[in-house]
């Protein structure tokens, strides 16, 4: 291969572009596409169109897939030829809600630039991961020779309210998707001078518990010492839920769980600290299974977490009553091979069995869970990334694993029978979600010449390796 | 003395002023005294000014105890003279609101009669019970040598909200209220048949406990497996309050407790079983301590409930977070000899103990605590209520103890010195503080008797005894 490994040929590619992508990025991020306003349904569909028209200027032949929801803008260039593999990218349009607007420094749909950093609500998640990839996939396809792959991308306009649409399409498209690797580019890293890659997201099951003790709020004078008060009910049976070591106790819960393996536990990335973790979040880091170190915990182990209770009246000043329901909600994150469907029934079993006699427990409403993902570190597609990420960075690039869910991947996963990559210049001071969310234009820049050189190698040109 | 001990005279007194008993009951629920809502302030002083009427014209010298707040209604008639002891009745002539109004079948303030009963926010809770004080108190006093002791009547008019400007007063007007025995007359029994004389109401302590573990909410996959959920220490501090048997755990919580005394044992009415608690409740009494019976565990042991839990998200759908505070309010029902104020404080000093490394926890808003009060049912005035009863019911008048809490009875028995009894013709079925409360025209009448009987005993009629 003729081109260098020092990467200055992607440099000089980006900079050629630069100040176009700076002004492409600040259109799209003017777009006000949250998915779960029905106010801005307009905005999300126009941004939509502007993302079909880049890519169509871009040598892609793009469709939008319309249907019960916002538009999938699906393109492809496969002028690589059939001895090329393709890769499918994933990104995704839509973008968070702005409450509460009155945080913010500047508006959240008017981007601006302080220094380095460009503010405005989707700046990185996942506008500005999407830029940099639509930006090195239309530099490559006007080089001579072209990209070096074939490329697919597929672009979700709902991934922050279900991905209702992109989930109803994925049968239907099966033969569109179907891709030798795919890359999930909506992921980060804690470190931008010791990139890792993601090999792993949790997996979701969730339960709704109410108990009930009586038709109505009874009153703690005339009726304590005699009903079994739902909150004392609900209290017993979720703190036995986890035992003193910040193991959960459900029986069979860890059955499925598969250990790390050595290989992969010693490239861990495993930065954060209990101290580092109290000075960025302000909050203890005790919370975790007490045999496993934090990164592990935090990662690559389930979890149970009660994300709400209530019960009776909690307000300023006293209500002194016994309440008629108490009601909590569990969500459990998952590791590979754990089933969302087994782990929410034995939840259920078990906190049946621990139901004292005297009040009667219900679980409405259950809510779809998600399966856990692992890549394969030796797949080709991940080795390629390392290495990319390698190349820019001057350091081994190492590994690790996402706490959180997204259910999609495993949904595309099963449609495009890929292998799978996660990625991402994401870093947790970006706000996303939050307000005064931002993104750098040095990551902008990185993860351009990420996706190119992931392209170039998995298109044959391993020359940094060597 | 010359009354006969079957209370025929006293009955014949009751039917000569019965139809302007009715007339006055009903003159006195129209005004919608309630104290907790400031647009109705006028009523209830309107009210108070009707009593000082009603009151002076039975030959009872009245003063309002005007202050910040509504007016005590205070009367006296002392021409018993010195030999004869003194007698304090209270009660109260504000109301509770009428929320929820549609579920009142006829309106509130516009009382009306069906058969025996009449319905109007008050009939019972307080204005039916001191109807029939007042209204025994007006007939004896015009009877040919009047009371037969020295009466005060003290008429609260905050009663439902607080006794704020009573407990004011207390210290000032300690003179006006000393008395021999006093009458708390807003109590009720179970069963009219077998009538009770409540030997006690108990006392309470309160908290409020914030765990926090966090400055803001924080995402379940990011963060769960590193910090301790508050939801996790909030339920696991309070599932260890109470033992599998029903005990409560907090070190020293029951070293003052006393027990009963087998005599008082074996006269507390124990009407109320499992089976009919639940008909009537529609809940299991399986909540209380298992080394009590129902009635004890109701009433004469003290308690611990949750009166209220939330943390996090706990609505419809779902939100996967661990939230920076959870709060609980919890109430402890005290008995002789607990002091509200060592109980709060030992609660909080195990709950301190109890709490995880990990997050903090606070105790705002202290709630002033209510001290426990008893009967001596040795007591002259116990005796004669206990007498009265069971002269007009034909059977042996029993004991009750009150599960819920009357702090106000404490202030007075501290300011006034008084023996105390508290009584009232008061049942479950009348829907105090609910819609369409009544109370029955036969139970205005039995109480018409027993005050008026109780006040001859008092007097020195004994009679019914011999």
């Amino acid at each position: 291969m003729s081109r260098p490994s020092d990467l200055s040929h992607l440099n000089r590619l980006y900079e050629m572009f630069s100040k176009q992508i700076l002004e492409d990025y600040f259109a799209f991020l003017r777009f006000k596409s949250i998915s779960s306003e029905p106010e801005f349904s307009s905005q999300v569909n126009d941004c939509a169109i502007w993302l079909k028209q880049y890519l169509e200027e871009s040598c892609f032949q793009v469709e939008l897939w319309e249907g019960d929801g916002f538009p999938v803008v699906f393109g492809r260039n496969m002028q690589a030829g059939p001895d090329k593999p393709t890769v499918l990218l994933y990104g995704h349009y839509d973008v968070q809600p702005v409450d509460p607007l009155e945080l913010w420094t500047s508006p959240p749909f008017e981007p601006v630039q302080k220094g380095d950093v460009v503010f405005a609500r989707g700046a990185q998640d996942n506008k500005g991961q999407t830029m940099y990839v639509i930006a090195a996939l239309r530099a490559m396809a006007a080089e001579p020779g072209g990209l070096p792959v074939n490329v697919k991308i597929c672009l979700d306009g709902e991934e922050e309210s279900g991905s209702f649409n992109l989930k109803q399409q994925l049968k239907a498209k099966q033969g569109d998707l179907s891709a030798d690797y795919m890359a999930i580019v909506d992921l980060g890293m804690f470190d931008e001078n010791h990139p890792t890659v993601s090999l792993g997201v949790r997996g979701m099951s969730a339960i709704t518990v109410v108990v009930t003790g009586s038709d109505t709020d009874l009153h703690s004078g005339v009726h304590g010492g005699i009903v079994y008060n739902p909150n004392h009910a609900l209290v017993e049976i979720l703190a036995s839920l986890r035992d003193k070591s910040g193991r959960i106790t459900v029986p069979g819960f860890y059955d499925e769980v598969t250990e790390l393996s050595e290989d992969i536990r010693s490239r861990l990335w495993s930065g954060i600290d209990a101290a580092t973790y109290e000075q960025v979040f302000g909050a203890r880091a005790t919370g975790g299974e007490k045999a496993y170190p934090l990164t592990e915990s935090a990662s690559t182990r389930p979890t149970l977490e009660i994300n709400g209770i209530a019960g009776g009246y909690a307000g300023d000043g006293f209500k002194t009553v016994i309440p008629a329901k108490a009601v909590a909600k569990i969500s459990c994150r998952l590791v590979p091979n754990q089933d969302p469907d087994r782990i929410r029934q034995l939840l259920i079993d078990y906190i049946r069995e621990l139901t004292p006699d005297g009040v009667t427990v219900d679980f409405p409403a259950p809510v779809k869970g998600g399966k856990p993902v692992r890549s394969n570190p030796d797949s080709k597609i991940v080795k390629a990334v390392v290495q990319a990420y390698g190349e820019i960075s001057g350091v081994q690039a190492g590994y690790h694993l996402e706490g959180g869910s997204v259910p999609i991947i495993a949904d595309m996963l099963d449609t495009t029978g890929a292998e799978l990559v996660m990625m991402g210049w994401g870093l947790i001071g970006d706000n996303m979600h939050a307000p005064n969310e931002s993104f750098s234009l040095q990551r902008m820049q990185k993860g351009f010449i990420t996706i190119a050189r992931m392209l170039e190698i998995m298109g044959g040109d391993t020359a940094a390796e060597t």
